[in-house]
């Protein structure tokens, strides 16, 4: 049985990251807490969802328990919670999740695991370079970017961190100095990435939040997001770009 | 002649209550105040509106006086009003009702009220069960349940006011307990109705406002709304729906 | 080379006014600072915007130099730009206009002045009333008629500032006494003009802005907007639509 309760930011936080990449997905309940994990249909793109025991308000799971979601359908609940609202998450008879905040008291059907797309395994890279900034600035300059363009190179050098778009006629350039940035470790990377995506993984998270992106070169890049004042983590990966001589 | 003021949230919530169901009505103007009557052309559900004498600042009414309105232009208009400013309605010539707030001054040209569909009889019923509860409360309970249904059960019994819709796999429970509610009479009762209609009854009203439910066991359900700071009554009778075994 | 820096809500506030009439435009910067004009392609209404050299925080511009604007792309950057922000305009190359405020930095693409239409010559007008107004209350009345005519007539005389619209039942009428005009000489005059172009130049100014009119006998009329906290001047002027009789 799961019986957990939890602030509404944290999962609205949680669905929102993954509706960015798929609609159904597997929520495991083991003893350190919440996690998720799910690739989009292209195999382009990762993302992967923790939510630690702590941030929990009340966390009852009698053993390891993973169940099916429809994550749109949960955030779409989850949209007229308050943030800090408690919310109540309980699964008693495996066919459905109860989710209840304030008067209200919804019953969502479970979908059988075994028929949500397999979990991908969690690649090892290598990644030189670690940017850590403000997640909001990032967004700006992902929107930003996403008017001229489809698509954007970062670039770290031991001058800053950069985004640069090119579009027919107009460029743009995002340029952070390791003073402008949270940390920076002054590696050297560079790795051109889609857009589409990225402007999808930017609505997770809003201007306060921490955001840490480890690039490497014609790589993949991994961004973590903290997000519902920390209580939860969720980290893309994607897939980059090949760019044309 | 008709000449009165009132605040532009008055007009603004009596027209807005009315739109719901019909877009031309009959307004009486009588010694006691405004008065309005309506039947959708479905000839389901019944709207009744109310502006006590009182609350108007200048209530100068000769004699009483009906005059047929087209009440989405006057709507409309007052969505330009703001909620304190005083807005004054005129009717010189029988041909146009001048309203006039600020430095803008409307006519708008009246309908022959023996062109309006005629004004519903209000029925005698016989409905045990009285709850009253935040308007803002049932409103979201409704909003929440037009997700997944279209149409809801309205509950009462010694343990509290219910609304419960089921969908397709999901069901949505919202309970309120005797504690929870402002009044409640333990009054047992049940029916079930069109959510279609009920979302756009919400409209009228928002948290804060007090609304009374008088309902019983597969009879029409009469919704009492109190808006504009209690200066104006809006209630809605609607029929219930039959349901299938 | 041109390099000035000035604050967002100008650059926000001078391009916004210049997409009412045309999408791309000459920038003039000279000594006093800058300047720009152009007619719409119906030949109906012409822009005239002013920014002072004083309007800026820096103004380095080493002779007097005119470049091609896409302002439909520049208004759209600058939507992004905080009020407050500042933003810096620097043109090196001719080729094109970089644009930078906070870690953002745009180039965008010149056009050559030359493939833009010819400015206008600013015509010289005899008009006998001058009303001087809050915009705000002007936008009001602006969107209020629009909502039941295509046209207006503007009128002043000892009594005020009227402008008068009327739908095919419907008429609206908007007054403000010389004690509610900022400043009016009492002059006699009276046009009818186009509802389609004001709505647009009504955008370019808010509540709070000083609009004055300078109004004749079916006659242009020039509007002219203090915007950007009185930081730049948009003048609006208006060719007048022959009433039927």
């Amino acid at each position: 049985m799961i019986d957990v309760i939890v602030t509404g930011d944290v999962l609205k936080a949680v669905t929102k990251a993954m509706v960015a990449l798929v609609s159904e997905a597997r929520f495991h309940f083991n003893s350190d807490g919440l996690h998720s994990r799910a690739v989009d249909p292209a195999n382009v793109a990762m993302v992967i969802v923790d939510v630690p025991k702590d941030s929990f308000e009340v966390y009852k799971v009698d053993e390891e328990k993973t169940i099916g979601v429809d994550v749109n359908r949960v955030f779409d609940i989850s949209k007229a919670i308050k943030s800090g609202e408690l919310v109540e998450m309980k699964v008693e008879d495996e066919t459905s999740l109860m989710i209840k905040f304030g008067s209200v008291q919804y019953s969502v059907a479970l979908i059988d695991p075994s028929a949500i797309r397999k979990e991908p395994k969690v690649p090892s890279l290598e990644l030189p370079a670690k940017i850590v900034l403000d997640a909001g600035e990032f967004k700006k300059a992902i929107n930003a970017a996403d008017k001229i363009s489809d698509h954007v190179v970062f670039r770290s050098d031991e001058t800053g961190f950069y985004i640069e778009a090119e579009g027919d006629v107009d460029r743009i350039e995002f340029h952070m100095s390791e003073a402008e940035l949270i940390e920076f470790n002054r590696g050297v990377a560079r790795s051109m990435f889609s857009i589409e995506y990225l402007k999808e993984f930017v609505k997770t998270a809003g201007s306060g939040d921490v955001l840490t992106i480890y690039l490497g070169n014609n790589y993949p890049v991994r961004l973590v997001f903290e997000v519902a004042d920390g209580k939860a983590k969720v980290e893309y990966i994607l897939a980059p770009r090949i760019e044309a001589e």
